[in-house]
């Protein structure tokens, strides 16, 4: 795509308004705008960022057997009393409104008792399990404070997949393997070696929940972890009781701070009983359906990508999620090269941002640190009348001049 | 993919809340389900039925020059203030909420004045211009009455691109393609033939607005159609007037039925002049930006395409549109070659739904029927022994026998 086409603009500065360094550097950037305190719109390029990591999700969601559905927004109270959620003091983010028609709704916050209310419609017998709906959808949340740009709003997008299971073995088994598919999601995302299985307060559903943590400052999170195990404890659980059920003593553990980025959670029976989804098992008895729960929020994992891959100079992408594979700068001398190798690139597949405007080189080459694409390429006055391109990898520095001809190759 | 694993299941009957023909058939074969009245959720295969939908609007909207973005469900009340929407007596559909932290917040009932209001961050010369941002959001409007199924409901999809331009000429070329892309969209979407633009009143913004409206005896509107010219009039600007400007008589025009499933709309400088986005011009002059406004509901002509499509027996998806293109049918003794033949289709990357369920032969026919995917295959004692299979058209109810080699060369 080329840069004079797109109506979006970087900022000379970040917004002054903006505290989190996600927001700041993803506003300045052009990728988001803020419309107010904890919701942001994406823009084209964050939109493409958002679309990137939501495929990656989806695929793995998909292979794990989840089917892609799509609740509502708007509720209705009924399902929420049934579980005793719908008053303000038991779930305190509620936004609601009132319809025309007469009667409250309630805009999502989580979608549990919706989604068990609708599946007693489909689950009547053992065989109709397991089943493992999921969707991305819009959660509203009516946050008090609203300052860690795109990581905690007041609007965001969730995939929140729902795990129906005939037997605590059935849903054992699956546990085990949404794990493994949480492992690949985040490997996929860059962030597989910086995020950890972490031991969490299960509420009042379980011992535990399940939390994936990334490192990062920017997180509102104190764990303590086990690089040898491969797992942390959140400190809201962090007693001698856990330690020991775990195998670890305090020294095996190192306090860091987090970001949680995802989710898994053993419901048990605690929305089939309250909303009486039962089926009824292979010796004609009826059962209330095992549940679990596996979220993770494209937007914010998009945040503490920011948080984690940036410098002084912008974002660092990594490769999976970036907007486009490879920034493509034209400064003066060099814009016939420039065309040129756009459109070899663009015929090779090559996901390219070409920046054909007309600005300074300096500005030209800032924003290309501040959007941070893997790769920069150069054409300038210079690099035309060797036939070659400046290849720049925005993550290490590191400048070649490379043949026009073997950068398609390069990248191909 | 195969029916067995699939939560979702057709019902005996359609829903006894439902009025509209749309969402009776479309509940009953499994695609959707009523969350409240005028919400609905999109299961599995119903969502796939949207995705395509949505996929071939956002292929004529890149196409046409538009950017995807994505803006807020939640509004602030100072853009709308600004002009003038914001009192429930002039947006009369407004869900409104409070935040927690202090102040009132609306839920989207379009996105004129925020999408105005954020581009004041981005337009600034007419080299900005034009621009063509484009999003596919949840629109919330808290109607009175909602018995249309997903053709009108307090919740839906939209497809909302926003024209900005430099002047009234680049506007009108531009307002020109996008009647084009529009045509291009209801061609894919096999509802080409019977969709006609269509003048209707244009509020405080212009003379007329400009309707897509589709034939069908479910719609909401009474038209007057030229077929001869190939366009239609909406009757509330059905005029001796407006009738003289188009250059036809009352003799010429045909009363009919037809729902709006799209439409185009000049805004002018409405939201620019009260929402100061401006530019400096060649001259230097400080101008206000040109709106367009082009809408499509894609869960609305999801409604459409089954009040059109449809027979005593279930739905009839128009081929671009279908969760899969072949319904393959086990029956008794016919599991084999089924499975055989499933295997054949995947591996020619054919959408197919395998129906390898443990139901009667009758009542996976009626479920075939129901649900409306163009092409039925079945597997039977019979057809095993002859090795063949029997391929049956939804549309036309014609059926032969191929061999089973000649099966995918058909759908390759």
């Amino acid at each position: 795509m080329k840069f004079s086409q797109t109506f979006v603009r970087t900022g000379k500065e970040p917004p002054a308004h903006e505290v989190a360094k996600n927001a700041r550097l993803l506003a300045q950037a052009g990728y988001i705008h803020k419309e107010m305190a904890g919701a942001y719109a994406f823009l084209p390029l964050g939109f493409m960022v958002l679309d990137n990591i939501v495929n990656i999700i989806r695929e793995e969601m998909n292979r794990l057997g989840g089917e892609e559905m799509q609740l509502t927004a708007l509720q209705r109270p009924d399902v929420w009393e049934a579980t005793g959620r719908w008053p303000d003091n038991e779930l305190e983010v509620w936004f609601k409104s009132q319809l025309l028609a007469g009667g409250e709704v309630g805009l999502a916050a989580t979608h549990e008792e919706p989604l068990t209310a609708l599946m007693r419609e489909y689950i009547h017998s053992y065989r109709d399990l397991p089943a493992y709906p999921y969707q991305f959808q819009t959660k509203f949340r009516n946050e008090l404070r609203a300052k860690s740009g795109i990581m905690r709003g007041r609007e965001f997008l969730m995939k929140d997949l729902y795990s129906f299971s005939a037997s605590w073995q059935q849903h054992g088994e699956f546990y085990e393997k949404a794990k493994q598919a949480y492992t690949y999601v985040f490997d996929r995302l860059g962030i597989g070696d910086d995020t950890f299985y972490t031991y969490a307060d299960g509420g009042s559903f379980s011992q535990f929940s399940h939390e994936y943590q990334t490192l990062t400052e920017a997180g509102e999170d104190t764990i303590y972890l086990s690089r040898e195990g491969g797992f942390a404890i959140n400190e809201e659980v962090y007693t001698d009781d856990v330690l020991g059920e775990l195998g670890v003593t305090r020294d095996d553990m190192e306090e860091v701070t987090a970001a949680e980025v995802a989710n898994i959670f053993p419901l048990g029976t605690k929305f089939s009983d309250s909303l009486d989804l039962t089926f009824t098992d292979q010796d004609g008895a009826e059962q209330p359906v095992i549940m679990g729960s596996y979220g993770i929020g494209p937007g914010r994992v998009m945040g503490v990508l920011v948080e984690k891959f940036s410098d002084e100079k912008g974002i660092v992408w990594p490769q999976a999620v970036a907007p486009a594979q490879v920034h493509l700068a034209a400064l003066k001398g060099g814009e016939a090269q420039a065309d040129s190798v756009y459109a070899q690139l663009q015929e090779n597949g090559i996901r390219v941002l070409y920046d054909d405007r007309d600005e300074s080189p300096g500005s030209k080459l800032a924003d290309a640190d501040l959007m941070g694409l893997p790769t920069r390429l150069v054409c300038s006055q210079k690099t035309a009348q060797s036939e070659q391109v400046e290849v720049t990898h925005r993550a290490s520095g590191q400048t070649e001049m490379l043949p026009v001809a073997q950068v398609t190759k390069k990248f191909g």
